[in-house]
């Protein structure tokens, strides 16, 4: 049950959050036919049963790419659809090899909203994945937060303008 | 790296957090000689590493129960164990069946800490668990919310005395 | 695609194979709601599915239940089954504590039939289980062995008169 | 425990089984730092540890590539290690783009042994495997089947010359 009172009553954290898909290894399946690795239909609505969440959430997909072919136009259009929604809660799930440049340009373009972008290091459908402890994390950051742009990853969540992803060990780390 | 300040930095979200393993659903596995449920070691180390977690934690099991053979006496060192260690910040892992009456004695005979109590429907073991869901939840609120003792399931949270277990469904509801 | 040529054609490998589920391991789940070990439906075509499996096959369940709550009364049950069908070639999914019962009840009252009776050490829908690798084991095991009943356990086949179910280890073991 | 008799007694199912490793989808893995399919270790020994198999094996990794890169080289040498084995009993895991290839190589320098390739349409790191099932049908039909060359995909068994992929599908057809 999806609803939308109109105004935000973040600090009950009982209004819906809004997820927007941007794709990242999160989501990549096996394509077996062709033995390479490929974008599908998003799983966050398979996370969310699995995760027994009772948070109303509405789900879009804005994209379905690696981060690392993210363009500016890419960002434009996810920075625009958070800013239009009308949610003042916002997850979205991205690439962690450019999830920190989303999050600035997330961060100049919007005000007033709690966004808070969130990833995984291996594919969901790949078993051992991050990506259900990442989504339990960023959804939880994400209804208690006040206002401001977050990267939820390693079970930590820092402002956007504090973090840089390690590229050698794969973790997010603070910027001193 | 496990360090201890000796004082809360509780709004920074920076410091140890202490993780107390009680049993329950969670952490209960499948005896295959026997062919029973039972318990054995905890999962949290293995699950943590799964989520690729970075925070510092500190974890002791102070029991490995079913929670509904979970008496006063076992309440009692829990509560004891939550006052006397020196973190600020503390997740119970919890059979669900009475997570509700431990955080009521928790929040009884606490002040000044901030306790999320969580736990699974399915055991992390058996594959299609909330648990690591749950986890990345509870670390994520305890790590944020202001003192006082909460329960974190189904992705939301609850203060102690405004929730209760729906028997029939399996599901965490606020009290109206 | 199912079709019965109404003869045997056991030397091809490509006659309809019969599968009788009764239960065990392979195929308890976990009843969320009131936190035990039940069972429900039969994992077989979902397991079929995943292992891509091509072999036609015919699935019925003729019971499902623990193997030691199996009586003389089900074993009939049992037997009677592989008698009447039309196919001479059958996979029969098995609790692991009185496979080996079953197996005598079948090499008494049969023949002319190859039968394979397999089961697993944990369940399927548990994620660490031996059920798809036994599953595989079993219908490759029925496709070429001569007529007879065996037990396909531990990746081996024995002959029905010829093993035994250690009971501390729970592994099948040739008898002298 | 692993022991060679010296000669072969296949009629009996018993002797040890030789794993030559060849790579394929079988053993591929996510790299998580570049976002990329690699090979790292077989997974073979892990696989036969989960499927609780007592069956006495010897394993080799020869090569660890996508089959799509294999040369005649690369078949060469896994002719000739068929050949100087002690074992008269093979399970050879390989990718399936190239897989009948290799077992017409094997037909043609080889005799008196059975050998067995098999493979896998998702990595068996990757949760929702067929290796597993492929595993177990291969190792069982290898102890049974008489001298010859053999595939073993999707539950079913096919002479080397009898068999082709289907590239559209994925599955192995026998040949008209």
């Amino acid at each position: 049950m999806i609803w939308d009172l109109g105004f935000a009553i973040w600090d009950l954290g009982f209004d819906v959050i809004r997820i927007f898909v941007t794709g990242g290894t999160f989501d990549k399946t096996y394509d077996e036919i062709h033995g390479r690795l490929a974008f599908a239909d998003t799983h966050l609505p398979e996370m969310l049963k699995l995760g027994r969440s009772r948070v109303e959430v509405s789900i879009r997909t804005l994209m379905m790419i690696d981060s690392l072919d993210m363009t500016a136009a890419d960002r434009d259009v996810i920075v625009r659809n958070c800013t239009q929604c009308s949610e003042s809660r916002i997850v979205i799930t991205h690439g962690t090899d450019t999830m920190v440049e989303t999050a600035s340009a997330l961060a100049q373009g919007l005000t007033g909203k709690t966004v808070v972008l969130t990833g995984a290091m291996i594919p969901y459908a790949f078993g051992s994945s991050d990506g259900l402890f990442n989504l339990g994390s960023a959804l939880s950051f994400v209804q208690v937060l006040p206002p401001g742009v977050y990267i939820a990853m390693n079970g930590q969540h820092f402002s956007w303008d504090r973090v840089r992803k390690n590229r050698e060990t794969g973790v997010f780390e603070p910027l001193a």
